[in-house]
């Protein structure tokens, strides 16, 4: 895996890279559509590509480990195979599913994290170890390190402790991927994760150790779990002033437009978020005029289409109307439509705002472009 | 609108023809997908065209009235503008649909029908009359005459009494649509629906009494509500018998894929059943190798093509594997290929069919046929 930093904008610390894998190139800044069980919600696996054009996706390694589960998936040799994406997968830890999903008796500990699966209550213990050896057999090109999300708010005293043995597990986790080999004959690289919460001596400190280990990429983790956005702009700026500038850098779960943005200017390259198919369908509607809340009955009778910008043949010919129709219904047609015309605006947001630092007015560009698109229409 | 019998198979009833309609031809036996509020379900419009090739689809009177509602359809351009799809659309009478949700409270008088809205709970009202303006305002290029769907098993003297509304609700349809016009310029068609439950004297009156209408199209209502599958060939049958050759005939809510070539023996040529939607969200799959349970354990690691029969770019790559995960972790994905795949299949059986009538062979071929696409695999 290869990172090329391209342009870093002079006013913003906003960058433009270029990340090369074994499944192809990624052009950051970027988004990555969450895939949480090997399928984008709502999505077909081609549309992915196109419309979307989604350069790499995500799984959840706690959800694809439960089912369809290891044997099946090395069987299939890996996730590309079974899914048919092509493209570059990053999967988390599992470590947030574990803590936020299967809450009932899951058990912190020096060793690992026992839990029980949300599905059929069966019991199940994650150690960084096994959660390297599973990212592995999912397949992933980039693994997350095992960590502690810390929830918000946090009490110092445990947000330290907590960094400290994701520090440790971090260790752990380099060890055994040091001890193991790629799964299926492409590399597959650890990201780690900066903890501590909203303690900025924390992220501190966690950022140096961080840096300190020489990893490809680099991640920013327990943000965007319920805290101010200016916590998290101020947690990000700290660490990103520290984490190596040729490495690409990763703040996990963020966001809104707004978030994104704001992310790249404090020299974030990755993103991903379940808001785009979550919202979707809820009825919230990215556009590049706006947000759209498609239940409004403003939109009953508006035949024009969803977002001008965007036509293709599936989906360009879905009306504002028609797409409300089919949300207050329930209709599985409304998801899907949703869904690709919000993942396709977060991928164009990205791909705008490269090209805005490439051309160097990212900081003027983004101020307006925040206003515009988070404006509700 | 234009009917052209191609073609009559020596050894069975079975047509094949051609029906010509202001949106377009449409080539018999046909089958017609399930749109009910105005999308067919999991499914793009466009996808409709192809990779399905379906050549008319349904929409529910009952649903589209309650939502969007008229105002949405008319200030649209009728349901063609509104959805997308160019093809012909036939629309039922809304009868079944008031019959069966909307049962509480409702209540069937010589003059219509009062019913409560399955949705919000509120009052309607629906006479032959408003419900031909109902078809007209979304737009049908297919009227059905409103009709009074008896249940099964149903008595003899309630099914009589029914039938014979029934005949004077298709006369009260037949002076509505001839004091009014086409809503958007386009030629909107009734088709009148024989009723008389599973009794064939009371099958016959009314095969005699809705062939001396002489509409365009006729139909058979009243089936597929429970009935053994015998009796309802009984009654096809004996309507088949009476029902001019010359006008297309339609089988309303059937059914299996054996259901569809015995009816098609019987001289039926349109059908329309919720079946391969429906059945697809539960994970049942008709292939041309036979039917799936997608949920069985014997297919969790077959990584072979779900019908090798069918490839497109949109959905040409998933497995069985792929199918089985998406289905038991209840994503959106595993609706959507399964409905494309079932009802690519029921638009290729009856295009199958279709060609073995016009070939000569389709007696023998059926047979094969049923047992092949019936049996589990
Ligand atoms: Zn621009
Ligand atoms: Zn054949």
């Amino acid at each position: 895996m290869k990172f090329e930093l391209q342009q870093v904008d002079s006013a913003s610390k906003a960058r433009a890279g270029k990340i090369t894998t074994d499944h192809g190139e990624i052009l950051t800044p970027i988004f990555m559509p969450v895939g949480t069980a090997g399928t984008v919600k709502g999505v077909h696996i081609s549309e992915l590509s196109d419309p979307i054009k989604a350069q790499i996706i995500l799984g959840n390694t706690y959800h694809l480990y439960l089912r369809p589960g290891l044997e099946t998936l090395e069987k299939a040799g890996g996730l590309h195979k079974f899914n048919g994406w092509n493209g570059p997968i990053l999967t988390d830890s599992g470590g947030y599913q574990v803590y936020s999903l299967a809450s009932t008796g899951r058990k912190i500990q020096e060793e690992g994290v026992k839990f029980k699966s949300h599905i059929d209550g069966s019991l199940h213990f994650f150690t960084p170890e096994s959660v390297m050896d599973i990212q592995r057999t999912i397949g992933a090109d980039i693994i997350m390190a095992f960590d502690e999300c810390t929830p918000y708010p946090c009490e110092y005293g445990y947000a330290k402790r907590s960094m400290e043995m994701t520090h440790r597990w971090l260790d752990r986790c380099i060890t055994r991927l040091n001890e193991t080999e790629p799964k299926y004959g492409y590399q597959q690289t650890l990201f780690p994760i900066v903890q501590g919460s909203v303690y900025k001596d924390l992220r501190k400190i966690s950022a140096e150790y961080i840096a300190s280990k020489g990893a490809f990429g680099n991640a920013i983790g327990g943000l965007s779990v319920g805290e101010p956005a200016e916590d998290m702009y101020e947690m990000a700026d700290e660490v990103t002033d520290i984490l190596p500038k040729d490495k690409p850098r990763y703040l996990m779960g963020v966001g809104t437009p707004a978030n994104i943005l704001e992310g790249i200017a404090l020299g974030i390259d990755m993103f991903d978020c379940v808001m785009p198919t979550r919202n979707a369908r809820n009825g919230m509607i990215f556009t590049t005029q706006g947000i759209i809340n498609i239940k409004n009955e403003k939109w009953k009778n508006d035949f024009s289409l969803i977002d001008p910008m965007f036509a293709d043949e599936l989906h360009g010919q879905y009306s504002r109307a028609y797409l409300r129709h089919l949300i207050r219904c329930d209709e599985l047609l409304g998801a899907m439509v949703a869904s690709v015309f919000n993942l396709r605006f977060y991928l164009w947001l990205v791909k705008e705002a490269r090209e805005h630092i490439l051309q160097g007015d990212f900081a003027t560009w983004k101020n307006g472009a925040i206003n515009q698109f988070m404006h509700r229409l």
